[in-house]
């Protein structure tokens, strides 16, 4: 029933991982436009400066610190070719993609350059170079997209001799594939676009596209329970997780023989989400859907928040919601048709206000499906809800104007960092009924913290997984750099923002971009030390030693 | 936003509990109907013979091991009137209602009697009693509505000096509902039909039916991760709880702050299904939805069980299937009809002959909505997937005949079983492309070793819950009683299909029933000894005297 495969794709993924940005020197859209340069020094006091990325070179690596021993040991299994200590190498593999971690590749703060980054073949070297790592009591990171934004990849060497970097580019391949189970077996160092291709060719698709896409790995997202712009159509990361094989200090560990069991508690719900401090993924067992053949993306445009989520809530609740759906806040539709260019605003705002839109709230739907008749159905069926939202509809124009910028966000950061302007996103999810406090506080959280003389921060919000029970809010911040401390102004306003997202079990410290080091503080408040106890037993029955990706998570 | 209820019901529970059957004395089904008794006769081999459940008088109950200091501190929480040490109350709660527990109250094999009942009041009241059974080393075992059918709430001692039963009987409040985020807070007390009568005052449903429903708990559905008839409309009992509360030895632990996180693992999905071994759960936040208000229940007979399985699976991969979708195989078509009666069973099969119905399959559909023409729609979906099946619809009366018996199944098998029949079930669950194998292959096994001079077993299929990537299987077997060795009997036949489910990682070890004591053995194959490591590292920080459920999953 079960077409084994064994795809090879070029390695090519070692080019990207020149750290500091996201964007490769000399991309077409490296550079902020003058539109939206003269909107922000309007809105936030930017005066725009150059402030580009620093070349590696400029940066101090000192000696690896891995014993020679331990680095006999890793060759031994990987090949000596596959053991990397040269500085750029090491480098490239230094951090994630925050705002902090691409700061400490522009000079600012510290960074935690791994002593070697190790490049196994299959899930076999993973597993003898996880018992080695703990042999010699060497530190090790999973690594595989390296876009973790809450410092999830960062080289920390806690009380190790060394840390290491492993990077899983090679487990590249497509392992299985079944069509009558709709299951598929891929090897954790896949991008996600590789899975995609190697997806489409048998008429599958996953249908996980968060904005990483372009570069994050399928072990990856089961690492951190990623969830996709489609989480509506096709679930989140952790609901496509059938099977995991896990390479641990006390073996190899392999979950999923039945798409649900009663047979005690769900351990793959374990794995997901451990962030590779109980074992490296190898191997994950996905649920995969038909490709969708037809689509239709539309933008609307709906009067102020507290109109837009209740139409969001009830799209949800009574499951009518798009593949794709996502409300913008005021602050964010503005941010939005201001960095886009090419809207007129002044003559946008009339339209809308002669329409009864005083708060513009830019709503994007996406359906994709299998028949037109199917598709048309469910928008009408959306639309059926919506009757009685005051709302404009833009047409198919804003809907796909948002699905070709899906992926764009990393680079307009980088474009954005250039130009000296602090740009974050976080993250956070609670109940409907909790929705507008958590984004009030957190807004004004976020603003108090980052207003200065000469500084207004923009403090833009967005729904874009929405549940029967409640809601995701992403907060994208853009704020004139404190050039005399850059990485201590983030510091506190994300710690203001997380302050106010776990003050009274609000909401949830992290979404979709995982624990990492940036919100470890902040887990007890959410699981109860109980919680942070039961992880921490967890993790010494799995990784004694604690090699396993020191300082993350727990 | 959210009503804060307390909404006492009257404690008529405890009238239930004496055990050796779950039907009433007197009760108008109680006995085995003539028709039934005679194609028993004809299939099987049966002599009728009247074995009823013994009166409990007639059990030995040994004096209760509990040492008077610790009665003592538990009468100091609950009050003396709460510590029930007499035989009966003792016996009533022994044991759930699984073939082996009930042939125990009928004299066959050895019956664990608690040494105390402990009735709690509240949540705070559970943590007092968890913690004074840790400090006095007396074994606990949460007690919801007694139905385990894989001995999980058998009251085993293990190295401990006494063992109670914690009744969470009183713990029947409706806590609180959220209207706006459709979430209601239940203590884990609440049995199933007065959580749908709270609901329902508030327009909700909670849409969990198992076959246990008029007697199981919400905390009882959580800690076993139960699955009900409608789970294709409502999702599973693990789908549906948002948050938890739960009384461990190293004090309360609470869980849930946003219907979706990836601040590091699910810990809910750990809390659910660990079957009373790391806490005890006294308070459950759920998902409800609004009360359908038109339903329409269908029967079709389809050609053969791989046609019958492909179809559904073509329902689960297309997201047409009803709220319940039910597929008997050909001997389940045929003992519903038996056993029901009213049916000519060679008119039936002429008739259906007739239309090219060799292997008689019964579907039931059952959809339930909001409106006339959403269910219309939902129907014409599913028809239209369904087209190209060989099928002959039986129309609502075949659907209306299952709906008004779906939860008689426990009164039927007590007829059965005072008539001298072995009937008991078994269910797992599988992928698609390994359904019809797992089928034989369990088939073969119980009819194997249920197969004696003079004993012909019924082995009969039904698929009840239906994912993308599979499905359950839930087997029923009737045979006569081996008098000689009652539970020797089945103790063999659920060993060979145990082992025909985990040999080659077939399938799930449970579906919906849970781990208990029986399927304890099989869990290092599903899991793997990592797996099992994992829990009992858990199980360890949270419960270091092992106090909690002695015996069960690990």
């Amino acid at each position: 029933m079960c077409h084994t495969l064994d795809v090879k794709l070029p390695v090519d993924h070692l080019d990207h991982l020149v750290r500091g940005s996201w964007t490769p020197a000399g991309a077409p859209d490296a550079d902020l436009p003058a539109h939206a340069s003269r909107w922000l020094s309007a809105k936030t006091g930017l005066t725009p400066t150059s402030t580009p990325a620093a070349p590696d070179s400029a940066l101090a690596v000192g000696e690896s610190a891995l014993p020679a021993t331990a680095r006999a040991a890793l060759a031994a299994i990987v090949g000596a070719a596959h053991v990397l200590v040269d500085g750029p190498d090491r480098l490239g593999r230094a951090g994630g993609l925050s705002y902090l971690d691409l700061m400490r590749h522009r000079g600012a703060g510290e960074l935690a350059v791994p002593d070697a980054v190790v490049v196994p073949a299959d899930p076999e070297q993973v597993r003898r170079v996880v018992e080695a790592c703990a042999e010699h009591g060497v530190g090790l990171v999973p690594f595989g997209g390296g876009t973790s934004v809450v410092g999830g990849v960062q080289a920390l060497r806690g009380d190790k001799v060394a840390v290491i970097v492993l990077d899983l580019v090679r487990l590249d391949r497509l392992v299985s594939i079944d069509p009558i189970s709709r299951l598929a077996v891929f090897q954790a160092g896949v991008v996600a676009p590789d899975a995609e291709r190697l997806l489409a060719a048998h008429g599958f698709t996953l249908g996980h596209f968060p904005q990483s896409f372009e570069r994050a790995t399928i072990g990856g997202f089961a690492a951190t329970r990623s969830s996709g712009q489609a989480s509506a159509g096709y679930g989140r990361f952790e609901d496509m997780v059938e099977g995991v094989r896990v390479a641990t200090p006390r073996g190899e560990w392999r979950l999923g023989v039945s798409p649900a069991s009663a047979a005690g508690p769900d351990l793959r719900q374990l794995v997901v989400g451990s962030e590779g401090a109980f074992g490296v993924i190898t191997e994950v067992t996905v649920r995969v859907r038909p490709v969708p053949v037809v689509d239709r993306y539309e933008g609307f445009v709906l009067d102020g928040w507290a109109a837009g989520a209740d139409a969001v809530r009830a799209l949800a609740q009574s499951g009518t919601l798009g593949t794709v759906t996502r409300l913008s806040d005021p602050a964010e539709t503005e941010v939005g048709f201001a960095l886009k260019g090419g809207w007129k605003m002044a003559a946008v705002r009339r339209y809308l206000r002669a329409r009864g839109i005083a708060e513009p709230c830019l709503l994007i739907i996406g359906w994709e499906g299998r028949t037109s008749a199917d598709l048309a159905a469910r928008r009408k069926a959306t639309l059926r809800v919506l009757h009685g939202t005051r709302m404009v509809s833009l047409g198919t124009a804003a809907g796909q104007a948002w699905r070709h910028g899906r992926f764009a966000g990393p680079r307009q950061r980088d474009a954005l960092m250039d130009a000296g302007v602090c740009v974050e996103t976080l993250e956070t999810a609670t109940y409907w009924s909790k929705l507008n406090r958590l984004r009030t506080e957190v807004r004004d959280a976020l603003a108090a913290a980052l207003t200065a003389p000469g500084r207004t921060p923009v403090v833009a919000c967005h729904i874009s997984h929405s549940y029967e029970t409640g809601a995701s809010l992403y907060f994208t911040v853009l704020v004139p750099r404190d050039l005399g401390d850059p990485m201590g102004q983030w510091e506190a306003a994300k710690k203001s923002a997380c302050e106010a997202i776990t003050a009274d079990s609000l909401g949830t410290i992290s979404h979709h971009h995982a624990t990492g080091v940036d919100h470890k503080p902040y887990l007890p408040r959410e699981i109860g030390t109980v919680g942070v106890d039961v992880l921490a037993a967890v993790k010494r029955e799995l990784d004694p030693d604690g090699v396993l990706n020191p300082g993350k998570l727990i």
